[in-house]
């Protein structure tokens, strides 16, 4: 049973806004596991959507879906020097099987990279073999001292692309594909607006040769990694020996890619948009985009209306909408719609006695404004353009707001005012160094979220280092980050 | 690359044949990580066609999907007794997490109801709160000695249903509808036949109060297990402390059930319909369920024949058809043709520049018969005929494999004689005691399948325990199984 106590606005204590939203709309829960969550079916119902959103866009590019086991031995982890370093420290490890203690302890696969690259020297021999696209769907362990649900957890769910190429320039090719892939799909399906780049090497993924990321701002002005694409060079291939005969004749070692988002979406997804009422969910991704509520004092009257309410139901699933009619009894309209509102429903209907006679629906629209009459005749379209209006509008506000929370060419004065102030993102120069990095972290626990593509760049480009002073090198975002 | 060597042939050795076929159709490969598979793409996408299926009939009935910690505390595995007996000898332990040795060793999930009606017990107040039905698609481990591919790996993919009833009847009707769920979807779409019934004690799920199976037979004679559900009654409940308040203010614990189909079907799959040419794929969950194969020896053919081929894949993809143009140059259409028989694709449509003139296309079945010239038009209303009807023969072909193998009302002699000849399903009585379950099962290696349900029993009921000579107190199936 949901919770009746309104939720801690997001202005008082951003972060127990988010923990009560999520246990108000029953996204997830505490497991008796530490670090492990439990995705509940409304959460995991918003998973599942933007699985098969992205799910049909691999496959439009050409990957295929394939599964790989989620123990890796031991020394696996250790072929490549970087990796190794990066992953180890936080791995779960099965050291008995079967009550026996094993041979070689198994490591729970933080990332696949490893066991992928292992089959995938089985598997190519030639360049006819390339290029090889694979996906894949799974859950992976990182032993983490600090949880949160959705945002960091020692189990999470996600998908990892892991791809092998002829050529370093079809690898890096593809690596921006991929990132693209996210960005849209960010974009058009979460209405999350995001900020491209390449990443220094100080956030590089451990392993790889250069990390591309979609950077979001979320509404504590706190940035967050959404998605991360790798052109992994040789490194791999060199650690596993997966060589090809090329067309001409040669060996060489495949030059591979991997990328992946995980369930932190969802924790994305409820901070860009929630608000003090709860969960707000962009028409494509809610598990329902349309709850039908029927309003009736008598029975004849309920009769009436449900009969009205399920017609208006049929009609929008013939239109291919996702809608629920919410026909439970002794519950009132407004504890209905209190619940609803915090699940994050996009659209609302109520149907009353009146409205059943004049011919009409109540709409409530989820993101706010005046409740207005919709004719019967034409709802299906009128749905549907308005889905599409909403799904365009909180893209569109959230990009505003990321704007407002923005600063470009800053000084060090003005970069400290920013973080340690309202917070957001800081564009500035910077040097290049990891010294310059490092100590900014230290200092304000702001990161370079991203050294931005050429569209985020700023007009002018910056000529010093923010920080040092010395001169710039590369325009970088900074920001607090989760 | 496929081989070329042809297959060893089912009669010659079923398990060889088995294995070459998987790595022939690049299903499943073996992974570096003991007992663990890969299961490559052309493997996987039957599995997600499994999947979609048995999602949206899990979804017609009123379930959802939520996700699971893969991580059990092993004081919770505990909690049930014949539940720890039974899956405790062959779990994978985390006893390492982070670089510090744990607390409390942490069980990879065999299955997972322990931490699920953990948190039944959370979300469980009333019987408002009932049904719960839930279910999870995940991985889980069982360290076994001895795995096959598919059949019997140490990780496994599944899903696993766990419901939440206020009454016993409900829990019941529960467990018998998921069962005839899973007899829908192998019949329908595996084209499958099976028999389905109660296990007796002895092969019953370890926490079970009653488990319910589908049964099916191989082409070897030999039955498999395909999908089971269990009635729990209130042993995890109690066990969880999972309690609710009755309508009528009292406080009871729920019954719940459990039900599951794994990764081991595909494996089904493959053994009820292969032949020794490959795998054969109903339609209904083939990848590709047509393949056009352009023929031509000239540049002028090439041009003329591709451009017909891609008008007729575009006519099938309009259709609802899964179709692939096989426009490979430089390969030989019969390399072609091998190469798709191997993988089970049901229809090849071969497209040549004397059918590109005549306005029609050759047709090939995987399952045999002659070829036949189909016209251009009405192609796609043709092939959805065609593919229903082969849908329809395997079911029906397996149905009367399964039937000739079978013998009935069968004495002891004829047992030994059937189970130690031919091999496949032998109905007799059966006087209810574990000792000749025992008995038979080591001097034989068949085990009782199932106690049939009443459309699968035989039409005079049999008299006396075909072992002992005992009265019998149920029909029994028995079987050697996978």
């Amino acid at each position: 049973m949901a919770d009746s106590k309104a939720l801690t606005t997001r202005a008082t204590d951003f972060s127990a806004w988010y923990n009560e939203l999520i246990a108000r709309a029953e996204l997830a829960d505490y497991s008796p596991v530490r670090g492990c969550m439990v995705i509940r079916p409304n959460g995991y119902a918003i998973w599942e959507q933007m699985q098969r959103a992205l799910d049909q866009m691999f496959k439009d590019t050409g990957h295929q879906n394939a599964y790989f086991p989620l123990f890796i031995p031991q020394s696996f982890l250790s072929r490549e020097a970087e990796h190794v370093e990066g992953f180890a420290p936080e791995t779960a490890v099965v050291t008995h099987g079967g009550g026996k203690e094993l041979e070689e302890p198994l490591v729970i696969r933080p990332t696949s990279e490893t066991i992928i690259y292992a089959m995938y020297a089985k598997w190519i021999q030639s360049y006819r073999d390339l290029p090889l696209l694979i996906n894949q769907w799974a859950n992976v362990v990182r032993w983490e001292m600090r949880t949160r649900l959705f945002l960091r957890t020692t189990e999470f769910l996600w998908q990892e692309g892991h791809t092998a190429h002829a050529t370093e320039a079809e690898a890096e090719e593809e690596t921006r594909r991929m990132l693209g892939v996210y960005r849209t799909f960010m974009e058009e399906w979460m209405s999350m607006p995001v900020i491209t780049g390449r990443k220094t090497d100080s956030e590089r993924f451990a392993g790889a040769l250069r990390t591309y990321s979609c950077e979001a701002l979320m509404q504590d002005n706190k940035a967050l990694q959404a998605g991360t694409s790798h052109n992994l060079g040789q490194n791999f291939s060199r650690a596993f020996e997966v060589t090809f005969q090329t067309a001409s004749g040669d060996l060489d070692h495949v030059w591979n890619t991997s990328w992946g988002v995980s369930t932190r979406l969802v924790g994305a997804l409820i901070m860009i948009h929630g608000d003090d009422a709860g969960l707000v969910c962009p028409p494509r991704l809610a598990q329902y985009q349309v709850v039908i509520v029927p309003i009736y004092r008598t029975d004849e009257e309920r009769s009436a209306v449900l009969e009205a309410s399920d017609r208006v139901r049929r009609e929008l699933v013939s239109a291919g909408v996702r809608v629920h009619l919410d026909a439970r009894d002794g519950m009132k309209p407004g504890a209905k719609y209190y619940e609803w509102e915090g699940r994050g429903v996009p659209l609302r209907l109520e149907v009353g006695p009146r409205d059943v006679a004049a011919g009409a629906v109540m709409l409530a629209r989820r993101t706010g404004g005046k409740k207005e009459h919709l004719p019967l005749a034409g709802l299906p379209v009128r749905i549907i353009e308005l889905m599409a209006q909403m799904q365009h509008d909180l893209l569109e506000a959230s990009r505003a707001r990321r704007e407002a929370a923005s600063i470009r060419n800053a000084t060090k004065e003005q970069f400290l005012a920013h973080i340690e102030g309202p917070g957001g993102l800081v564009y500035a120069g910077f040097c290049g160094s990891g010294e310059c990095e490092a100590d900014i972290k230290e200092r304000t626990k702001a990161t370079i979220r991203v050294l931005p593509d050429e569209e985020f760049r700023s007009p002018e480009p910056p000529v010093v280092c923010m920080w040092c002073g010395r001169p710039s090198v590369a325009e970088a975002v900074w920001a607090k980050a989760y």
